[in-house]
């Protein structure tokens, strides 16, 4: 049973809370950081936590906390896991871990040399449709696998700090291709070593300085090839799919606007579809239960049940400074043109 | 925060124990009860049961127990009710709720009389793409419904008893029928009356003497048509679709054999690819979390809030009575080839 | 190579005239007969006929016509075959052959009783998946048939006349209904006796005396079930939808909103998406070859080929004949509440 | 009304006749070549030619013969545009035109210097879906173009010349990357320059010297990017897919593996699914119309008329030109390890 704060009140934050008390849930959200007043008294109220504050070193030490979750804007992970390690509090941290391997890297060594738990908050990697691929990969039912190819494009993020290159440490590829690389990452199998990466970025569409389109091919020691195509300029929704071929067969996912549930309205629907959905009239392709299918309960449910039994989370920190070690060589190499390796 | 007795652990017995289980879930299973002795002791030990029994009565009087579950057979549905009235202990009961609308109304009214809470376990009205479905039908962006249809179609039950028509109540109408006329009566509309049903039903296949194919037209007094096709002789796997059209649109849901999650293997996969799945090699259609994408979760959720919070659920004993009414229109409907009044 | 005169040059006379003269036909449509002057004149110019007229006896006796083409509205087949038979001209006649039985039986004796050719244009039965999938089912791959559905709704005729039931001979369900009940037919077998037929059809929405909405269900003799869908309610394009079961395996086509053709677009597309398409904007079904896809050009390939050989074409009249059997019992039967035997 | 002398009776030259010939069409393959004496006897008979022969440059010559149809070995394109010229005869040459560029250059180059006609055989830039979706993206829909994908993957080729360099000129890359550049390239216009190449290309599973498996991006000079993914080795049949994106929409065409023709069978299916389809048992995903849906008729149609009316085709010698350029980049890239320049 774990005493949650959660640091951020904003769109992750909620869908977090949504997962953790949803259902018929033991643990509980007990205390939110958010920046601004109103936030986490709306918060607080919202989920019925017992404790908010502005301050979030008070959130992080409160002694009802037994764990932290991080839900802030990309260069808040790093002071927030420090101060966790300062507290001595498990902590699980939104993705991605940091904005580049060098922050995670530091992240990742506080919190061991803490002796806290550090949970990587991949959810997608948590999906049930990926952990019953990930499964029969596993079992072989696909031979060895040669291509591990994740997508994930969109019409661009809700919050303005998104594109502060500073705060957002990123575009579209820090953003979005952080969960790419780690679903390839897992297929392909956590014990191959990335070798090196060729990528070519733009900023095709937006006002931005980041990029907005990003594809890269990820060449591991055996062989096998990821693959990743991230986009805010995507228009018609969210896009999030998934392949694998092997030696013996293929798997497709489609986590989204794919997944037997179709609609068409004439008028107006209810207000939200779904995550980044454009439209409502017309045909329009819900989700069932995003939480569930985004891999949020499942993730969360292997995090704390880690921490009570002692081990490690299918996703860590470790993980987290891989994929950033990954997207590091990519950001290079869209620069350089050249293949460029990851360094671990 | 419910002590859960199961009563039977065969096919979803075991199911609901995942469910119920499942997560972070507050609550517990801590009685079983099944006939044979082995299959209690294994019950209880994969579910880490404090007590397990051969004598239903004892299992159900327990005093641990606050709320039994029913996953027996059609017959032993209304004497495991009885039972529970009996020992006032609340009671949550799988589908169909009886085998006739006589046995549902007395098993209604023993509930009532014992003032206990009376659950009907109609899981396909809780899955995340119903419950999304049903919502955006009630918010109107679907218009007026004039149609709701569903379908389940698989090659046949799992068990011998299902054959038999005294202990199974009916063949594939009672069976799969009674899903079928939930989900479209909740479309259409609960306070809305199903006046007549017409059906045709047939044993094309099978060596039994209940029906094994059957479709059927529900009237319902503001116009609007419900429909059912059912069968245990269709060839490819579970299908499990449902159709809604309004004056404003219409809406799709395929709950298992699209749901967006492919895959191609040339030998052979895991164990278990989804419930009647019909093979192991070539295209197969997976289904991410059976427990959560078939309602189980969401119905449990709803079945216990509802005891605690001193309401309803959602589906009912009196729903429960409500479809076996219909389906004993539609199997006289069968027999006269006429359409047939429902009587409630 | 054959000499067409096209009788009527709308929605259908000049869907006819696309494929009749697309890709790199040899055959030609030489004559056009509509009740406006204009239209002959807009058709002639468009499609190079080298007669017009809005004498229907004079296009059909032109001595350089070989074969007439009738796609007048449904009250006009009769007349025009008579025309034919007076003049031994061939004549293929669109769907449906009559508006009853009588009226199609009296068209099928005119037609043999002058020994001239005549063709019954059920383009669905010609379709490239129908005639791939009938193919597979005589091969013996689905095993016994034991329920063949069809399924056409859109949301509703462009022309006036489909709305007179004198001119149209009834609503949605002889529009609609010909083309599924021929599909079943055909999947069921041609040789197996359709016994009786059991329907429900309404006016739920349209300010019409016709149906606008049916289901049926047509029993044949071998203990298969036939059954078809059809309305004008439908919202969302057209829906075309076919399904074989046997006992050895299942044939799902989707003619038409999902073939592998997916569009978003926020603005204004071009002007034609598809049959039916409601909208331009959002997410969009266009069909790739809609002449093609819908059969038109393989039904006329075997009609000519027919004629030429000397044969039957695949769909002839008595086919028509026993397609309006079939409606005539499903009328009578939706106002009896009874199942009604098919009179051939 | 053309007369056709085919060259090369194997796989796509009977396809090639089958599309020829099939519907009611007005032009004829009256010749043919093979190597061996067996397999042209063969086809005469099939397909009734007239002439047929051993003698490549007797076919050619032939006075009945208006037009050669190239359906060789790779390596042969060359030797046989050069008999054309010398004969004068008009050629359409299928893909890929050349080895190299350098090949595919003297090609065009004898065609220009005799004066005839010839056209590039890239059949997928003429399926209907291909047709209707460049349409749409030309009318403005979907915006400016930002980037354009083609994947076709399967098994691997029927024929053992495939698999010799000298013969075939590489691996799948020219095999099947051929179509989807130059899918992509159209969608991005054929008027902007395609500047250079990204390219992985590895031999992952076949025991060949060529790649079976190559990712490119190909950069336009209006920033656009074209992406192929090709490969041998996929297991699951023939997937052919392509993908646009626009600043205000997007396209997805699925032309082979899920087109709407879905079937399972427990048996045997009918001998031929599709092309490259993997078992007959299981779920299959037949294609209603090969010859029509992956463009075969529009294709000749469009090279004919051309002919006719004096003009290029939609798919020339100088495209196919240009298709070679890029393919020669990406071997180089694949080689380098760098973004190689496009030489035109
Ligand atoms: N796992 C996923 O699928 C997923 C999805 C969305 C976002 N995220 C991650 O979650 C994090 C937050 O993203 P979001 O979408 O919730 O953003 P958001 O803008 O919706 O919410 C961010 C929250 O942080 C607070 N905040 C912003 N700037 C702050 C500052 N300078 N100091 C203190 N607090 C500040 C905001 O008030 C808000 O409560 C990001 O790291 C993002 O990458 C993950
Ligand atoms: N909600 C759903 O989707 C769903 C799915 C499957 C079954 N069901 C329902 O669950 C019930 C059980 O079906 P099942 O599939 O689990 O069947 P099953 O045969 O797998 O299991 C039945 C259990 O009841 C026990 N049992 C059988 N006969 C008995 C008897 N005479 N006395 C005492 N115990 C006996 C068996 O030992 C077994 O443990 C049925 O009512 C069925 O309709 C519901
Ligand atoms: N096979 C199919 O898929 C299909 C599709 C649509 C229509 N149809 C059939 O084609 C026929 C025509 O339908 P349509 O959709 O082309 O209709 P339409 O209204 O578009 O065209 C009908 C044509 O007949 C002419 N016409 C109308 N009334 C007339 C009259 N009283 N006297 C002489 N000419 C008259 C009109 O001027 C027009 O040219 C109908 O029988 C319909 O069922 C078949
Ligand atoms: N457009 C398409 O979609 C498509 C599809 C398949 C093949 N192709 C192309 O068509 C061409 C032929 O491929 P295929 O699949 O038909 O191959 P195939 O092996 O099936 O047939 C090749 C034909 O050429 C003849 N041949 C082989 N070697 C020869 C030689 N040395 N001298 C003379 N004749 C010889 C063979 O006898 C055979 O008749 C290739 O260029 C290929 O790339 C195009």
């Amino acid at each position: 049973m774990q005493h949650i704060a959660m640091l951020g009140g904003g769109f992750i934050g909620r869908f977090y809370a949504e997962s953790l008390q949803g259902q018929r849930s033991r643990d509980k959200v007990v205390a939110i950081y958010a920046r601004r007043e109103e936030t986490a008294q709306k918060f607080a109220a919202d989920y019925g936590c017992s404790f908010q504050s502005t301050d979030m070193e008070a959130v992080i030490a409160h002694p009802d906390v037994t764990m932290v979750c991080i839900a802030l804007p990309n260069n808040l992970h790093a002071p927030a896991v420090a101060l966790c390690a300062k507290h001595k509090k498990n902590v699980i941290c939104t993705k991605p871990l940091g904005r580049t391997a060098a922050e995670a890297l530091q992240m990742m060594q506080q919190v061991e040399e803490a002796g806290i738990f550090g949970g990587y908050l991949e959810d997608l990697c948590y999906s049930p449709k990926f952990l019953k691929a990930l499964e029969t990969v596993k079992s072989g039912s696909l031979g060895r696998i040669l291509w591990a190819k994740s997508r994930e494009t969109h019409p661009g993020p809700h919050s303005d700090w998104f594109w502060d290159k500073e705060q957002a440490g990123g575009g579209c590829m820090l953003d979005l291709g952080c969960h790419c690389v780690e679903i390839a990452r897992n297929f392909i199998g956590k014990d191959v070593r990335p070798v090196e990466v060729m990528c070519w970025a733009d900023t095709q569409v937006k006002p931005i300085d980041a990029e907005d389109h990003a594809i890269a091919l990820v060449k591991y020691e055996n062989g096998a090839i990821g693959q990743f195509e991230v986009s805010w300029t995507f228009r018609g929704g969210m896009d999030l799919r998934d392949e694998v071929m092997g030696t013996e067969g293929t798997i497709w996912i489609n986590n989204f606007l794919r997944t037997g549930f179709e609609m068409f309205t004439t008028g107006t629907a209810g207000d939200y579809v779904a995550e980044k959905a454009e439209s409502n009239a017309g045909w329009l392709f819900p989700v069932g239960d995003e939480v569930n299918d985004l891999g949020y309960n499942h993730m969360f449910t292997d995090m704390f049940r880690a921490v009570e039994e002692g081990r490690d989370a299918a996703e860590t920190f470790y993980d987290g400074y891989v994929v950033n070690a990954i997207l590091d060589a990519a950001y290079q190499s869209a620069e350089t043109k050249q293949w460029e390796p990851v360094q671990l």
